[in-house]
């Protein structure tokens, strides 16, 4: 069987008049021979809503209760395809998780898929019909509806289209595509044929509008080609896949960046095994997400200087929790809530000299200063001074060839 | 184990405030000790809301999804006010249709509950545990959402209480039970304190507002006790119950009227064998409920004039397959679409004799006219102009002592 996963986000079913056009593109597929799984969010806004009414309850809303009720978003999406569907004369039913079933494991609103049973949905394929899935949801061993954290339905699409060895896993979404940078930034910015799931995943500032990286990660080992387009408009998309299946070479694929970070430095920080630690882990038990960490040698042996980098709506919390912090001994903070990070991101740059010194060049030529640097294999990213953003991504995105 | 069944209704769930307060209700029965079954509706107008979604896809939408997607009503009321009492410190969670299962048989949207897996929730209740149910649903052998069509989440908490032999089942509701005739139209109107499930049945016209009938003539089989009650006051509610618990001994017990009738007169219809089907049948096709028919043997053998009443939103269609049907032969159709029903119910008819004569005698004594007139063992009703229905009201009100 040529199947083909087909994952439509909340944009894509966002009103009856989206969720008529979904019934078309789907159509498509069918003309075309495929079996189709429709993998379905729930209509835009809905699962914010339905948390709302949840804290209204309470701020402590318990969780199993959350899920049960966040994943009627789901269901109403995917019986609402499945009847737009049969009205124009296909088989077509919805599937809750429940109804597969779809085996969780994990706690409540993060949960992962562990097992997915294909009995039912495959009858169903042979049969000519067009199952309609509820993503972002599982049962878990105790019957109880779960959601899964990281992801949401789009590793629900990824999961199903591996059990069901797809061909491909289609994700509808309201971009056409991943762009070289972000179009809004810069006018130069060109949709990216294909991208290896390795620099998607760095590239996931930008990408994390298209696709969250735990999805692309599942994607990755399960070696599952993902094509990323709008459910919009009629253009090609952008095809996530191995390495080895892309054919353009260029050094870098792209461009990225996060606007709205913030640099804590700590001066003066007294020096001892595990010092770092006793910084961090508050933050991390708060959910904080730390990002570059210089540590400077001081030239008082005992002392050091640590900075690092927030985003921005974490940087009030961060300061209360370093302030409060009673395991570290340092003279001063300081805080530059103007910074920003960009990054430019290509497998080629692994085989390719020079790279970090053309990018530094580049920025250096446009008097743009860098405040902190921090390298991954396929990924250099410079922290500057949120002034410069827009200049040093389209200095960069000529630089390497990406606007042409 | 003394177990009592809650039933809250839409409005009674309508906000996160007024959840708050069910939360309040159900606590107050746990301090009492028992042992509680809770039943919820959707919060008021969600089901309207769910069902205009699919019918804006298609005015034939599917019903094995409409089931699923109204039934996300109850999912998400269930589930909030299980958060709540959690969020009290109550061990409670709760239950879907598919979790117990429910299990129903019949058509989507008109099922009908035939089992109730009672071990889990018995489990859940032996340990203290407060169980909330999602009313209206069930699922069918194909292990699919359902819908009950008629009595709904009512009917639901009757086949709880029956299938649980639980003491009481409580309908919670926005008014506070069951009047001698409706307080809008009466300033007379009294709470009954107990009715028999006969008398309630007869009193649907009012008491649709309170109950479906379906769902008290199954309370009626089950011998269930049911409690009409507000959820917005601490008045008592009215009881109804089997006919020999009832202490008042009233002989009407009240005075029910339905406002916006249509009195259709076909004129000269060639009598012969089978011609009242002819008449009815394409009616009852296209779900027009017929109420009272009279037939007048004419003066000519072979023809006879024949009178009905409709709703008046039925009228204009009844006219239409009227005067479509080919399948009879009339000189002419009279339409007054002016006029309403008013009727007295009680068991104490049976045995007392001139209740009829009472009744004609009063309305007579207010120069009103009775238009038709039609009895059945426990109820008289009489067809009259809509002008004088608030007079008839309150006369008949009067004369059988219903006003103290």
């Amino acid at each position: 069987m040529k199947i083909v996963v087909l994952k439509f986000g909340g944009t894509s079913v966002g009103s009856i008049k989206k969720i008529l056009k979904v019934t078309k593109i789907i159509s498509g597929y069918i003309k075309k021979r495929y079996k189709v799984i429709v993998v379905s969010s729930a209509m835009s806004g809905e699962t914010n809503k339905l948390a709302k009414l949840t804290k209204k309850i309470s701020s402590n809303f318990i969780s199993s209760e959350y899920d049960a009720i966040v994943a009627t978003g789901e269901q109403i999406a995917c019986s609402l395809i499945a009847g737009g569907l049969s009205d124009k004369g296909y088989l077509s039913r919805s599937w809750q998780a429940w109804q597969i079933p779809i085996i969780t494991r994990g706690d409540h609103s993060h949960s992962r898929i562990i097992n997915i049973n294909k009995k039912n949905i495959l009858r169903f394929l042979k049969k000519g019909g067009i199952p309609v899935i509820a993503g972002f949801q599982g049962i878990n061993s105790e019957n109880r509806i779960t959601t899964i954290g990281r992801g949401g339905s789009d590793a629900s699409a990824i999961m199903l289209a591996k059990f069901f060895k797809a061909k491909k896993c289609i994700i509808y979404t309201d971009v056409d595509g991943v762009y070289t940078t972000d179009p809004n930034v810069s006018k130069k910015a060109k949709k990216i044929k294909q991208i290896s799931y390795e620099e998607m995943l760095e590239m996931s500032s930008l990408g994390a509008k298209v696709m969250q990286p735990h999805s692309i990660q599942d994607a990755r080992l399960n070696r599952i080609d993902i094509e990323v387009r709008s459910s919009f408009s009629n253009n090609n998309g952008s095809l996530i896949t191995k390495r080895k299946n892309i054919s353009n070479r260029n050094i870098i694929r792209g461009v990225s960046f996060t606007k709205y970070d913030s640099k804590i430095t700590l001066i003066g920080v007294k020096d001892r095994p595990g010092v770092a630690a006793a910084i961090f882990a508050p933050l991390y038990k708060n959910s904080i997400n730390v990002d570059m960490v210089v540590q400077n040698i001081s030239s008082n042996k005992r002392e050091t200087d640590l900075t690092f980098t927030v985003k921005n709506e974490d940087l009030l919390k961060t300061e209360k929790i370093i302030k409060k912090n009673k395991n570290i001994i340092f003279k001063k903070i300081i805080v530059d809530e103007k910074v920003s990070k960009v990054s430019i991101v290509g497998v080629g740059m692994i085989t390719t000299p020079g790279v970090t010194f053309r990018m530094f060049n580049a920025l250096a030529k446009k008097n743009i200063n860098i405040i902190v640097i921090s390298t991954s294999e396929i990924k250099i990213s410079v922290l500057i001074d949120r002034k410069n953003l827009n200049k040093a991504v389209d200095v960069l995105h000529k630089e390497f060839k990406l606007d042409n």
